[in-house]
């Protein structure tokens, strides 16, 4: 995640962390040639069939509608996984606090929440596909953890583990049992929501449409331009294959939120969260905030 | 559902996998066809009546209405069906955790989670018209398959027979009771919002409106193109009925998310997952993940 | 509710039932004949003053914004109206599988049951304004029945008779009485919130704006449309009337979606799988699926 | 809220009460008459400069894009006041039926239930700044209606007054106390959500910016509409401003969904469902229907 | 947050405070320049290249569409986070009504309830980055504060501080812990989601891509006005400058809503609100109504 202040007027146009154009600058560039090309063989050579830019107008609806759409919903899921990961958050820590009030032998609560931090940690290493040991070997022992992240779904186990150090408390009430057995359950719904999230991509067919389109609006646009634009017309291709393919440039990276790219979620931050909070329950000493390197917070 | 990574600019142009044209290919040659006719009539026989590329703008911001929103609320059900099949996936791993948290008598954890497996399974089965006993007898025996099977809701069934296992059971709590009783309750909600998608489509009023419209503009696009994009036209009114009658054969598809087609939901592929989850909480070994075919994860 | 395939690319022109064309018809051809007076008038007789098609695109943006403001407002109480039954489905199905697990003295269940259905039945015919007591006589007896159906709010009044049995029965445990209590009010909610759609139709000055600007515009159009398409404006006005219209047409049966109309919820049909899900929980032979007659389910 | 049945096409020209047009007809005729100003002065002595019809299409875009986002926001405002007070209705009809579960001491009820119908009427006369006491004194009695009108918060008030009353019936099991503090933390989540919309209107920047623009828009149009509609000008422009003006100002009936305005909520109706309901709970005779007075029940 | 009536039309134009303008009046005179130079040059010099009108049309419904989606992004999370901070209020008087009904130790309740005054003043401190010493102490105390305020995180800290008070008392039933639990969890919820929206501003790439565009935008627009506005181009181009530079500014305000600026959510006067019903509820003396200042509720 990009962690930057707004830009004055000036040094707006020469960022380039956190901008799209490091991405698709072949694209602007090979739609500005085309219309030059285009340009050029029309005033010099022969006269090439002229699009109307009305008839363009028509075509960039439909493209706007389909941009807009698949914008929004991926902007959905990325807002909606970092609302699971912030019920996640606040889910630990409320753990914290149930234990406080239900669980009289305080023993136990760091190993609990010990390997509630695990579970996130290995949640993450499943959504990133990276490996979490060695974050995770701190808090729960090598042993655990090795044994957590042989299973298939290492952070689902680690919730049926917790589940049974549940159980294996005499000193919990039944209320305390239903309010613990509670948010563990929440914990594995956020976790299930997740997956989903990073199971199910959009439905394949509207990238292929959308990229498709945008493709054959920016290939016809410079036919449409020679007549509505004159010279100017390279700058603006240039200025709306920006703008095209800019948007859906952003829309790959937020369709996909956990992965490890600029615009994605910063898991590890969040886990670091987690981490100071639990260790201030446990009145532990906490770790420093995860640090922004580079205007980028992973 | 297709899986795919994101082709290539090159390759983007010739995939048919899970792309709408084999689905739409005659109605975009028919719309060109029309097209080339409509200007060798109208450049070698006689004049025919223009549309001005303004008048069809207005019909093509109507269409965008009826378009957007039918495809909106399409991908809004395919979105919510996905969803409640996660919230199964999480509560039937949840119904694993508080029958360790509250069940002592773990004899009976592998009885119940089969049968959750089953009601997966059947639950699919039903939502697709087909017939999962082949899939349900190792869980739960073929005597129960088929007796579930034989009523009119065989997934209702298994709920209900869910219940009596509770029920039957003395080791549990009042607590335990309670918790799982929620769950069953959870389980029986999700399949009813399945069902409610199922049963009842868009209304069918908006498909005669969006399809009826789709076709008078596109019948109409090659009259307003004569004039604003001349020799492009035939070109130009194919890119259209592409994106149109494209957006429309995607939302059918979305519609009914869970039918058996290409960017239907992967029901096999989720109760595969379920059944790896419960096999992780009974200590047995999981079955494989479901394997994506060409491209595609039933 | 219409339940009907779709139609081939044929014979989507002809199909009437469904389709919103027989509500609209009379305004399509006013539109139409107006047109053609128009342009008769302009060549032959005089030269009207002429809308730009310009104009007119300003207009028809607004024009959009009403009428798919007014669209996604129905359609989503209209969404919201089933997912409201749907909620009623469930809780009376969970209702079922909760007395199995907490009511040990199992004579009771179908009495129980019975007036949830009958609930139902009273409900339905709150919001159609119809008389149920045909319905759920056979359930409850006629005398009950009848002292319900006095009632303001009968299926209120059922829930309340309801709550009654549950206080009456001395098997229930507290957690018992806490889980089906839970139950008749998640029933009280999604009651009220029928009511709620039923009694608050959309804001009446919307209707009032919605229907005089779709009137002007359709009336201004054949103005605008003399130059820009000719001899095709009464065929084009005559299009572009049936979608506004038609949109608003289909709008106002969405909007208020319990009514016995053609896009209306299949409110019967609920009933009818509430009946049946109580039936197969009880043991008893269930009633055959509630019919389509005629592409409509009512 | 105004109660009409949709008027013949007729009728819709000439209906006032429900319709805007009395707020706004001011401004309509100000544009028209500026239109005429415009035309006579660019025919009769020096032509104006005229703004092109494309260039007010651009602004008309991006005015569409403030008015329809102030409308949906301000209809979400009204819809959520709406369905909070839905809630309420269903929380206090519940409220009777938990009591009727769960405190068997019956004696009470009557009291109990009293006091939340005062709760209704004292939160009507919080949101819409009228002094409710001659609707609760019949309920409470004059001595408690005057003790909570004095708080600051009476509603509030009244509530807690309620779990008074709660904590002092012994006959109350745990489970019945945890069932109704439920519905009494509902009550006040529910009051809370209607103070929320009352005290944050819509931000006030947005307010500004729409009304401007509005304003600069139906100035600049007369002098777009001289090219490209004519002698229809002025008709034309108080056709726009009816439309532009005439959606702002429902918005602004909306925004603030509790006061006292045609298009305001019917809180005085609502209250008085909530008195039926909890006479017929309690066995009393329950009043009539809140009246519709002309079209428009308060 | 501006509190302030609507301004006659006459006022409209010359309201500065609350208005956008300030912050943007130098963009907005540098477009007017840019255009007064464009027209000269034009007019005078040599003839400049023309932007059609139809071609910036096209960028303007991308332009809309970026600003539409990041406007409603933003309203969005500024809606949201006045839902959470509701929520905080009625959760604490909830927490008010529960310790009336389950914590007969009537003793406690102050104490419980000036820690989660506490625990809102110090969240509002930590969402605004500012200093809540001195508004915590007179309701805990300084030793406390002063321990609360050397955490990392305050706010959680007196969450777990309340944990511990609840656990310690002894008068409480299990129902009563439950309960009260519930509330303590639900205001780390609402914690959790504040802390989610001030870490998680909107994706940086797209106030990049916003802001790119709406210079682009402006400072091509002038050359599209040479022809379709004539004289009127400066007036025009300040107008659009106005409206699109206005919706951005407006926009990054929202976008983190716990700012001190003028549109920022009121959180001295939602405090002061808790502050009000905490006293109502132990019989203390209410404090007075935060106040609004020149037009301002911080």
């Amino acid at each position: 995640m990009i962690m930057r202040d707004y830009p004055s007027s000036f040094q707006l146009f020469f960022i380039l962390k956190g901008s799209v154009i490091p991405k698709i600058y072949g694209k602007i560039i090979g739609v500005a040639v085309l219309s030059i090309a285009v340009l050029l063989v029309d005033q010099l050579l022969w006269e090439l069939p002229h699009v109307s830019i009305g008839a363009m107008g028509i075509f960039g609806v439909a493209l706007s509608l389909f941009l807009g759409f698949r914008n929004n919903a991926a902007y959905d899921r990325w807002w909606e996984a970092r609302k699971l990961w912030g019920n996640m958050i606040a889910d630990i820590r409320n753990l914290g606090r149930s234990l406080t009030i239900f669980m009289p032998d305080s023993t136990k609560h760091r190993e609990i929440l010990s390997l509630a931090v695990a579970f996130a940690h290995l949640h993450r290493g499943f959504l990133r596909g990276v490996d979490a040991s060695d974050a995770v070997t701190p808090w729960i022992g090598a042993d655990l953890a090795k044994s957590l992240s042989a299973r298939k779904n290492p952070a689902n186990a680690a919730l049926n583990e917790l589940s049974q150090k549940i159980k294996d408390d005499q000193s919990l009430s039944g209320f305390g049992q239903l309010k613990i057995a509670e948010l563990l359950l929440s914990l594995g719904a956020s976790q299930a929501g997740c997956e989903r999230i990073v199971t199910t991509p959009l439905p394949y067919v509207y990238s292929l449409l959308v990229r498709r389109t945008t493709y054959l609006y920016c290939g016809l646009l410079p036919f449409a331009l020679i007549e509505s634009t004159g010279w100017f017309a390279p700058f603006f291709s240039a200025v709306v294959a920006y703008v095209f393919f800019g948007l859906q440039a952003v829309t790959n990276e937020l369709e996909l939120p956990f992965r490890h790219v600029q615009n994605g979620l910063a898991l590890d931050a969040m886990c670091r969260t987690i981490e100071i909070s639990v260790c201030e329950t446990l009145d532990l000493d906490p770790p420093a905030d995860w640090a922004v390197v580079d205007h980028v917070l992973t």
